[in-house]
């Protein structure tokens, strides 16, 4: 690291192989007017790690830099003795700021939001708040979009953007030129409740107020941007069927990515079980007409897949607000519809495969059309199945109180394998008795 | 609808459900000052549904509320022979803007910028500057956070805050005063890297410029949490085993649900059949030993989500772009320690789970130690295959020019399917030859 001066881009190429003592070193070699910038750029695990590694001077510089929102959000993630410590060198309305703020759930309204935005009372005259801004603006105010105006006792009245400032008349009254229905947020709100909220009405910041209407701090955008990232990757994760990493696939240690997978893969394989149990149940079955074990992958495969397609469309569209519990009839019956249609047309494909097969190579023996008609008749079966299975999973597992990003593909292709056998099982025990079993 | 006023909030909530006539008759019957946010809140295509359906006179309002940027991408939804209609609506200014920005590809930074951004000269003076922002702020500007200093060419020579200019002594030019490092995106940009530099600097807005550094607009924070969301979703949907919706759930018509499932979810069930070509070709060592059929549905699913667990995670951290395609060599390494240590302990617990129910109910027969090794080997090979399997596939992928994300668990699960199969009676091949086989 010594000679050749790295510059804030190339560390950030490397940024995520390096160890510990190499990114202090890579961080210290680089121009302050470049540090700033990176520090700032990093996630908060990240800036914990860094601080943690660093000289107590340097900590207390780099820490210093940081609003209290994002400051709190480091201390959080140091190791809980030293955490005093870290307090301890921030100033005294700092400390206090960031130590209420760390009193909040991380992923609470409470927890994101800034204490530190433009106040102004509705007495004020528009020339009066706009000097009182600028001298404001001087602090390190999180957004200058907009000021908001509060009463005697801290609550929220009414928002001016900079812009209804300049337009209006300098001897107005602040009172007469606020927008009085302001949209906010209480400190409890889930993140992204909050994120949807600030998504639906396309604002830079949003007010989070307590219980008795007294305003707390703002949400900006800037930090919903983060939160949405993070809320998807776990979402993807959890889907993916493992619990989600929380940190980045390549700072993820070996044992604690072993550990986030092996557990899911574990219950999954305990589930999957039951098909060598359903499978040895129909033994005799499948010693008589070994040509039926032929299509049991196919069909249970086909029943993963569709209730993999159902359960993802849910969960996405419930993690967007599009569909609620109270849906839960609609999505039925539209999954019905949708759920038969895809089994005709798997049937179709399977009934052809079948028939084209034995006319070139006599794969199916003489019962071939009973068994090409299992099969399709099975599809039906085991796709509608998977379908409907596969989209109500989501409403259950909300319902015991779950994540219903749970619900995993793999998940439903597991619950549906075992429901698959027996489906098809009793299909071709129906259809084929007297002529192959 | 008459009679009773609904409420922006309550209109929200039942906006999914309302057919096109109700939608506009629900948005007619809202107070202005209510409609103006709800409006706003609507996503393009809800916007431009409702816009068709309205008459002349209201269109021309609406539309012309919007900023240039959402006006491109309403009327990008209207379908083509009424676009011109649209486009005449809007006022010389803005026409010129729209049609400039509907050039671009709409999911390019050029796309998504608004050329409406605040401008200063070098020269300029902090006071004149802010006496000049003063009176830009009055007109429909994107964002107030950022000034932009242009020189004569229109080129990018710095940004100021406005917290810098209230900070800065009035005299002083605005060169001296500017920040000369101004990250930028070229208007080619794909919006999903856009979204990462936004979010890796922490910014409000970022200006874009073309090959000649000429400035060419902004793309704000609040722009880009519609794309993270949207592209979040459009992962997730493709990872579920199916095309993008690009609708809403609740909105999508069942024709484009099926089409849109139907696509993948036939592609899939043509690849599944190679499990049938392979069970038949393994017909005789069934026909044989049976109780080789039992555990199929077992050791291919354990396959299929050890290798869906990959894929997810490695498609997640490329879209996030903490992976790149020169990563894979050390990926493999990591996902082969990953799938061997997985594989162990899912052979231990089928091993267990063998032995016990032998005990139990003597389910498999004389060589029954001999078919549980099996199944334990065929585990550790088939979930180091699945999981080195699902990790290479985004890449190869995306090698074939693709998107990653159509490497879907679904996808991962039948590939291994076929392959799995293969290991499996290999391993009984060799290690039941001469007793059970």
């Amino acid at each position: 690291m010594s000679g050749v001066r790295l510059t804030a881009e190339e560390v950030r190429d490397v940024w995520a192989i390096l160890g510990p003592q190499e990114r202090v070193a890579a961080f210290q070699q680089m121009e302050r007017s470049e540090a700033d910038d990176f520090f700032l750029g990093l996630s908060a695990s990240e800036q914990a790690t860094l601080l943690v590694a660093l000289s107590n001077g340097e900590r207390r510089l780099w820490l210093r830099l940081l609003a209290p929102d994002d400051a709190a959000d480091v201390i959080q993630q140091v190791p809980e003795p030293q955490r005093h410590e870290f307090l301890d060198m921030l100033d005294e309305p700092t400390r206090r700021e960031v130590s209420a703020l760390m009193a909040y759930a991380e992923d609470a309204a409470g927890g994101l939001m800034s204490p530190r935005f433009a106040r102004l009372r509705p007495e004020m005259s528009v020339n009066e708040a706009i000097r009182y801004l600028e001298r404001q603006a001087q602090e390190r105010l999180e957004t200058l979009y907009y000021a908001y105006v509060l009463d005697r006792d801290q609550k929220l009245r009414g928002v001016v953007s900079f812009r209804d400032l300049f337009a209006a008349l300098g001897a107005k009254p602040i009172g007469e030129v606020m927008h009085k229905n302001v949209v906010s947020v209480p400190e409890t709100m889930d993140q992204e409740a909050v994120a949807r909220v600030i998504a639906q009405h396309d604002l830079h910041a949003i007010p989070v107020v307590d219980e008795e209407g007294r305003m707390k701090g703002i949400v900006t955008v800037d930090d919903i941007v983060d939160v949405v990232e993070r809320e998807a990757t776990e979402d993807i994760q959890k889907l993916g069927g493992m619990e989600a990493l929380d940190t980045p696939y390549m700072q993820t240690s070996m044992r604690a990515m072993v550990k986030k997978r092996a557990g899911w893969l574990s219950a999954l394989f305990l589930g999957e079980m039951l098909t060598a149990s359903a499978m040895s149940h129909y033994e005799d079955e499948i010693a008589r007409a070994v040509v039926l074990a032929l299509f049991v992958p196919l069909i249970i495969s086909s029943g993963g897949n569709s209730g993999s397609q159902a359960t993802t469309l849910i969960i996405r569209a419930m993690a967007l607000g599009e569909v609620t519990v109270k849906d839960w009839w609609r999505i039925v019956r539209r999954e019905l519809t949708a759920g038969v249609s895809l089994g005709i047309i798997l049937a179709a494909l399977g009934l052809v495969r079948i028939l084209v097969w034995q006319a070139l190579f006599h794969t199916y023996g003489e019962h071939y059309v009973k068994v090409a008609v299992t099969v399709a008749v099975s599809l039906v079966g085991v796709v509608t199945w998977g379908t409907i299975a596969g989209s109500m999973l989501p409403f259950a597992i909300r319902r015991l109180g779950f994540d219903p990003a749970s619900a995993s593909a793999p998940f439903v292709a597991t619950l549906v394998d075992v429901s698959g056998l027996v489906i098809y099982f009793n299909v071709a025990h129906v259809l084929l008795r007297g002529s192959l079993l």
